[in-house]
């Protein structure tokens, strides 16, 4: 079975989480404690050599790393459903909507961004979250942009079911949604992430339903 | 023809500018002045709603955006020669190289990450180079770390020909080496490095052969 090194709060490790549920592959997941240091430990920097989530090993060779490059290699192995249109240009704008979630906002709010600007610039608590909540709803307010100007039927990113633009988009959501975002002026992302939280793919894989997460209440 | 929006000085827009060379597709490049706020610009916001270079118009639809996601457009519509392994292993591990440069290292050093330490932060340019270099160190020792671990024939990324890895790690480090970096203790990027340098595929998009890059004293 697969195993996916991930953390309860991490988005990358919940975009794997979401795209193997979707393609109905069945996976263990560790957990490792990125917010302790767990990443640094040599065990880990073997399979993962930039100390980051997700790893994924399915044993038949070097662990998977990096969330987008293991969502295109889940679609190239296991090609059913698919989670990129059929056409190139479709292709290219859900590639394009999943890296301003995945590579424009999301590296801005990570555990070690935080971390460094503490160190180097003595933020506190307060001060970083205005710096990510100032990442995220520049990112999610970018995707917006794109759904407004170029409507696609269906309500999903993409047409009538989600794609890797969705899986990145409601990983970010629920990033922005923790500090406590609100999608107020975001139409198209309110409707899209309506249809995550109504599929138990989607829902399974929120942050606050993995082992470590804090319990509501 | 088609049209590339960027600025001598994007990564981004670099990348772009190296896979259109390897793939011998003619295009003419528009300088958007994204230090001076060119990007805000109505009529370019119309092209990218996220407000970043690059942006490729191949005027046969919605114009291409994301470096990444335009790479595989280009991947797709002009296979040869490839810039993607042809098994799906490979193509994993090349496309995780390209993110650990474009996707946790690029998006902490672009103009809106500098532009938002200075006035949250108060941030100075001395200050500003120090958390740059600190990414751009950590994305390449990143990068050096797996090619360390997962020796592979040939001198480039992976294998005897240039792929996304290259073009991708070519340009971080363009801006680490704009900024006094050396690649002391990292062999096997110094290995890449060179056949970039002496490719001039990759030589002529270096951002100081650019109009508008600042000439030589």
């Amino acid at each position: 079975m697969m195993k996916l090194y991930g953390h309860w709060r991490s988005q990358a490790a919940m975009r794997v989480r979401i795209a193997l549920a979707l393609k109905g592959t069945a996976h263990e997941e560790v957990s490792i404690d990125i917010l302790g240091g767990g990443q640094f430990d040599p065990a880990y920097l073997a399979l993962n050599p930039e100390a980051v989530v997700p790893t994924l090993d399915d044993g038949a060779g070097p662990p998977l790393v990096q969330s987008l490059a293991i969502l295109e290699w889940l679609e190239e192995m296991h090609p059913m459903p698919p989670l990129l249109p059929p056409e190139a240009r479709g292709r290219a704008r859900v590639r394009a909507l999943a890296l301003i979630c995945a590579a424009d906002a999301h590296p801005l709010v990570v555990p070690s961004a935080r971390a460094r600007l503490a160190a180097q610039f003595g933020a506190d608590e307060a001060a970083i979250v205005a710096w990510s909540m100032h990442w995220m709803t520049r990112g999610l307010q970018a995707v917006e942009g794109h759904l407004a100007r170029d409507a696609v039927a269906g309500g999903w990113c993409h047409g009538d079911a989600p794609t890797i633009a969705d899986i990145c988009l409601y990983s970010l959501y629920a990033g922005y949604e923790q500090r406590g975002g609100r999608l107020d002026g975001m139409p198209n992302l309110a409707r899209v992430v309506a249809l995550c939280e109504a599929d138990p793919r989607f829902a399974a894989a929120h942050p606050l339903r993995q082992p470590g997460a804090p319990r509501p209440g």
